[in-house]
């Protein structure tokens, strides 16, 4: 039953490669300190771009659509498009303002889903959530201008010089983060804190709640530096499977990690009852299980040279990570 | 004070035109004909767009993504791009899928408008509102993905070929329905609840919340259609003269109309004692002012030729609509 989380369809030949890329400590303290340089590019030009549109925005939605954007988070969404735009030689600075759209889309999901109404929090990376901070109103407001924002940033002229990578980064997020992805999972995670899910049905709700938006960031790279078909399928296989693990990951710390490492409620899925693989399996075989994700993720890099060494690391740094 | 709202500019030389354009009773049937049947046309692919797409969406998701898009409204946004589009060479047909998004957006904005924590009601055109029929959380859910859906029915490859026009009318919409457009006005028209806006204020408001989504309407169809500069220019600035028109002609029907010919719940505006212009000049004032903007909008029509007669029998119909 828990192969069945295993059997992501890599590249022929693959499944049996087991190719573990292990990181040395050394290469970890590396890996994190790439992660935070280019989070910290990621939240400057967040920053920017908010100030630069700042003008005719009503005061208290700007200071919401700053509490909800620049507070600190890893930004690891922003990080896997760049990595993965790098595969295809399209610089940081090429990839950052579409990098920097896909976590304000992020970042409105994690202010709705924060809504009394949603997953009811209160506090969001140790700060108050969006909603607690301002009132429930200012906090709709503030994330249905964050996606809006999205798009806006992806599809205007200066982002790319090809009309077409913009309309089709546009449509594949609009794809990824709607009704039959990440919404759609929002949607199913809400419904499974009154119904029992079957695994089969929890697979589904981590695909799209998660994995979508994951993906996409990996797919948006192949998009951005126009990748050959082959390459796009595997960096975008790679993200299906990061996906799954990053889920994984977050259930287990949900019931083995405490409020003040998350900067966030944590047991919430437990105590409620809700079904997840951890529920389902226990904490062991959850652990093993993200331990052959995050083997099965850099399997899927075969295809590419040490300029992927970045996105192997950070499929161990998703099966070791802490918050 | 009063004729601050009538100097919208209009093409040099228009303002002491006064070339009022009279709609006979029997053109009024003509007009309300039309629209129904544009109207239809576009409940109709709506429709079928939703369909086509609802495959993987979770059921309750997808049945609040339809009670909030398909409950019988007038489809005026979709009819002005449609007929703007028409100007330009661009049929019905090829505009119908931009129309469509268009119409998803304001969906979604009426939608989370409708939540509790915003203006809290609980009927919308003769029907309970979203939340009611539902519950909240779908509620926001549904809104936010008719939202996403709006920018994945104009930037996917089937709706226009040329990528270009498909960004286009992607940035723009993302301008208009955002943070310092319609949502934006969102914001400024909650603060009005508690603060008392002067004139200028409430202007700005209204051109925010309502006007800038009807102007992108008019801008939409001249994006497809590729117009001149100037023609575009002109459209576009008719767009703001009946989005100011259609404004006052709403608050005059919170005061004079009843909830059975609306729909929903009237006099919510004047009950909470918030500002408009109806409250600050009277009814009699503002049916004077109304007619002025129904003629200062035909005016920004006089460079187009009877292809544009639609269009101006619209800034009539705003100004005489009943609900």
């Amino acid at each position: 039953m828990g192969n069945s989380l295993l059997t992501y369809p890599c590249p022929t030949g693959m499944e049996e490669g087991n190719k573990e890329f292990i990181i040395s400590s050394m290469n970890q303290q590396n890996f994190s300190n790439h992660l935070m340089s280019v989070g910290k590019a990621v939240h400057d030009h967040l920053d920017t771009l908010l100030n630069s549109n700042a003008r005719d925005i009503p005061e208290p939605l700007l200071l919401a659509m700053r509490h909800g954007l620049l507070n600190g988070g890893k930004r690891l969404r922003p990080f896997l498009l760049i990595e993965s735009a790098a595969l295809f030689g399209v610089s940081q600075q090429q990839a950052m303002q579409t990098a920097c759209a896909l976590e304000c889309l992020h970042s409105y999901s994690l202010i709705h889903d924060d809504l009394p109404a949603m997953d009811d929090d209160d506090m969001r990376r140790g700060m108050p959530t969006v909603h607690k901070a301002f009132d429930e109103a200012t906090a709709i407001l503030a994330g249905d201008a964050l996606l809006t924002f999205a798009f806006e940033l992806i599809t205007v002229e200066g982002n790319h010089r090809d009309p077409s990578v913009r309309a089709e980064l546009a449509t594949r997020l609009a794809k990824a983060a709607g009704a039959s992805g990440m919404i759609g999972g929002q949607m199913l995670d809400i419904i499974a804190e009154t119904t029992q899910l079957k695994e089969e049905e929890i697979r589904t709700l981590q695909k799209m709640k998660t994995g979508a938006l994951l993906q996409y960031a990996l797919e948006a790279g192949a998009i951005l530096g126009n990748a050959p078909p082959k390459d796009r399928n595997n960096i975008i296989r790679y993200g299906e499977v990061i996906g799954l693990a990053f889920q994984l990951s977050d259930d287990l710390l949900d019931v083995t990690s405490n409020a003040k490492a998350m900067g966030k409620a944590v047991r919430k899925d437990a105590d409620r009852g809700k079904a997840t693989i951890v529920a389902l399996f226990g904490i062991d075989k959850t652990q093993a299980l993200l331990k052959q994700l995050s083997i099965q993720a850099i399997n899927c890099l075969e295809s590419f040279d040490q300029s992927a060494d970045l996105l192997r690391q950070t499929a161990e740094y998703i099966s070791l990570r802490k918050s």
